[in-house]
């Protein structure tokens, strides 16, 4: 195999943090993320983000952060709307209805909500015979390669706050659209726009484990430390996620640069496979893009290159998923997009 | 208020079987339905339904009765397919979900599933990330007023066994399907097509209170009395159930008698609206119509009738939902053609 | 079987209640509680328990009772202090725990909670690794037969709400504690000694089916409705509760006098009992007694009557439970007495 | 501070393990837990425990190795059987009952459940009213410092089966228990007594993160990927856990000699206090002592050194807990020793 373009944490963990841990690996700190990496960590954040008065925590992974998330925001009747497309309604196992909570999902054509797609989730008589929409689940940028503008997401919040909903933004890739300038968004931004909760994904940009949870919403704070113990989401050695976020946000701003090399290395891709006369049915924003091939180019391709295959198109097409990470080399880019031209 | 066409529990039980109940009062009876009157109503119903080796017991209402029904079929990452419009997808509050199950829900034109819908609907590569389809829920008759023929419910299970699917049936109107002779059922097919497990709704056509679950699946019988327990579906005075089942299906097959008057009027109510050039987009089939009325006419009947207003069309017209039970006077329904009449 | 002293609702539905239903069964009404003779009920239960404020539901059953009035007291990491004999810890097959939350039991000698025992419940470091209590639930009248004096009700509530818990109280025999002079609670008092919701059960004392929740404390009010409908406490034909709280309630206080024969029964057999030198080891106040009997004895017992063992003492006694209900006429008692004394 | 005992999880991961997971770190590996380290993993683990036949997972912490475990095991009407001082009953935040299920406590005089304690929490009347009981949890070692010697842990094991309970073992200190000699076990024994399932604590014996769940059961091997995930214990980049067991159970068994170091720290302080005159009330087993101190001298030792205050005994005089770990000092350990003394 040349190169695997399944996901983007077929490699370890960046040097630079793997560094950062190393050195600062022996000295005796309290546990569950009590710790000063955790606390350096959290003040990184909150200046990168300019969230100075958020609460951050660390939770192993994107699918316990989703979970914690939302059942603090939830009573048991409540409900949350979410794309279809999203992580929560499709690939997570059930984990949140495990929590005893409904999906609102809705169809979307490209992975992100509208005020208008919020709107048709929740047009429907409510009482005490159904559930009652309480929370917006948002993915930012989204499963299916694209973001939100600056725009977009500032008017899907006010639409969501207007109606009383939560905003709650999974942003397991969100170093990704940041790093896409036409987005139109800062670090800054994202810290002011309005959300409740969101978290800042680091396993997919190069950590080690572990999402960095922020709550901008007072009332979403208290005893959230329950939330993340019960549901498996308290990590003893936290110290490991806290010195993560120090590498990512300490001197460098680490994170940013890592999400603009997987967006420039998809950019590049997107871009050749275009020329190569290739279709894609959305343009992507971030480091995801979703040709779609001829099968028998697929057969020739799938010899040396790793993919998932997304959706049959019909008989004779199909789109997969390619994805570039912190760590594409710039040459598997070049030498995937000779082998397409052979293959096609 | 002529009279309310709100649903078809308005009134009290049916006086035969409050006689029944009334005659058989004060004598002793152990509890949790394993007293005399809940194996005569047991035994009345295998001999009706034709299921001499089903389990038949006695649930206080049909939110319970499918959550027990459901829970027993479901590991904690299965799921069930339902239609969008089902009973436990908008009107159980997400009682399923508060026991962790996802619904996999898919649009229908009429409220009935097809083996091209349960097709769509497990249409998703299946792993450990994502739920594994399990069930299917069906309404027989749909909260739509539709019903199933016996050609088309005998496709579905077939299409759903072949699949490894557990069926079950929601009966909250079963009696008034059964009684559409157009559809080809008799009471005794309804136990032989090769449901899993469904329940035969007493509330709705005259009951007390209280659904009487078959279950003709044996590796689901096993310690169903626990999962009712759990869920609150064991009730102390189980006798009442069992009284109302002997009453429903003892000599006179009153279930089905009562089913047939609900239909015969909402026929009579159905076809008088037509008649004055009131719109329908689907045809009945069984005791709920749901005409389209400009809102001007509404206006006028609100004043003497009782309807729930179902769907708004347009700015002018709106879908609204007329209910016919078994207590439905014929004159009521003949006075509100005539009050219609006036009102269009 | 000359008797079965089994529990208390082996019998159908107090003959005035019955009467009641049937003469306001053709009537119609709305669904789900919102009738007139739910709000009637309603109206009844507030005066008799001097409790204008209030709101009052109707539920099927004790456990659906148990279950939607701690669910909605409590968060999914706040659990709930009871006596290890509590219902909902032993005889609802894990109903609770069935919604998220542990039950922090706590043995007692007699069934009863007290202060102390309520600390030794919650005596342990509490944090984000451990549940929160919040809730504390009692039965009175006891399921041990026992039940508490005003002053040790009055004392439990001060010492709950001194620690920030909620107070909940399953009454499903609550009439016959308040029938025991001795205790010193009157109907109104029972609604003014600081609980936060209760519930005032039917079913044990000549209902139909279904008991009525008392809610108190304005916190929980709010979307006690959706709770309802979630746990598949939300009748449609509501009305009969409501009627049977009219039967309860009306001019007669029936509710209390029907306990009252019960109470009395039971005395009038725990102290033949004690003559005959049968032993006893809690001393009863309502219509339960516990009396431990040679094993010998049981087994000619057992031929006539009906009662259900409770507890292996030796190789050679065994402690069984004698229920009497509103129905249990004298002449059975007496004639219980006589054969027991023939029995020893 | 001169130096923690808190807790045996206070450094970082142990340096040898970092080196192998920073010497392949940069490799492209697919993601779950499918990758090549997780499979030389496994195979160093069923080696070094003997079970061949064997299916391991790794996961991310205690708390969801012991939820996903229980879970896989129950039905939700079944309950597990523990020890009052059991993890999962006291540290988890209800981590088990969020998923619905009971724990069946038990008071134990030293953390470890017998066939006797075993008989006493599953002495009750069992049928459709109570919880049923299924599977027992043990911790070896406990989490009061104690552990089973092999005989103990056979007759337990052989109980439980006999009653058709599963056996489930939380081994986060399952090396210190190996590592006792005079327990009798070797590392192959514990994969050969019968047990269902086990974890292989890695955290607490100096691991970067993750515990290796082992099943020996067949029954329960089926779907449990499908358990892990809607659980949120399945972690992208797996390979760290994988990379840490081949650490572990690699050329030179570290697992054990780091567990022998944390054992011999503890029983040097623990030999040593005993010299001073310092009172236990259990015999410590592996690495956690639990000695009692005079107040005063407590809040000298607290100036230097961190531990938890486990207990208080009475007015004067309080358990703590002090742990040694794989990376404890002996000097350390000498110089509490001597303040120890001082303090007295």
């Amino acid at each position: 195999m040349k190169y695997m373009f399944f996901d983007d944490y077929s490699e370890g963990v960046h040097p630079e943090i793997l560094k950062y841990i190393s050195e600062h690996n022996l000295d005796q700190q309290v546990g569950y993320c009590d710790d000063d990496y955790c606390k350096q960590g959290a003040d990184c954040i909150k200046k990168a983000f300019d969230v100075p008065e958020a609460d951050v925590h660390y939770i192993p992974n994107g699918t316990i952060a989703n979970v914690i998330g939302l059942v603090s925001m939830l009573k048991p009747f409540e409900a949350v709307v979410a794309p279809a497309s999203g992580h929560i309604n499709v690939h997570e196992a059930g984990a949140l209805e495990a929590t005893g909570h409904k999906i609102l999902w809705v169809d979307t054509p490209d992975g992100k909500l509208t005020p208008a797609l919020i709107d048709k989730a929740t047009d429907y008589r409510q009482d005490e015979h159904t559930v009652l929409p309480r929370a917006v689940y948002l993915t930012q940028a989204t499963e299916l390669g694209t973001a939100y503008t600056k725009e977009e997401l500032s008017g899907v919040i006010k639409h969501a706050k207007d109606k009383g909903l939560y905003i709650y933004l999974d942003g397991a890739r969100l170093a990704m659209a940041i790093a896409n300038d036409s987005l139109g968004f800062t670090t800054q931004d994202m810290g002011n726009l309005g959300l409740d909760m969101f978290y800042i994904g680091g396993l997919k940009n190069g950590g080690l484990y572990g999402e960095a949870m922020v709550i901008l919403n007072d009332e979403l704070k208290k005893n959230f430390r329950s939330h993340m113990k019960q549901r498996g989401g308290l990590m003893a050695k936290g110290r490991f996620m806290g010195q993560q976020y120090v590498g990512f946000f300490g001197e460098d701003n680490l994170w940013l640069s890592l999400a603009e090399h997987a967006n420039s290395q998809a950019t590049k891709l997107y871009r050749g496979l275009k020329e190569l006369g290739v279709e894609f049915d959305l343009v992507p924003g971030t480091n995801q893009i979703f040709p779609i091939f001829h099968n028998d180019a697929l057969e020739k391709l799938r010899v040396d290159y790793g993919f998932h295959e997304w959706e049959k198109i019909d008989e004779s097409k199909t789109k997969v998923r390619l994805v570039c990470s912190w760590s594409t080399p710039t040459d598997k880019v070049d030498e995937f997009l000779v082998d397409a031209k052979a293959a096609l």
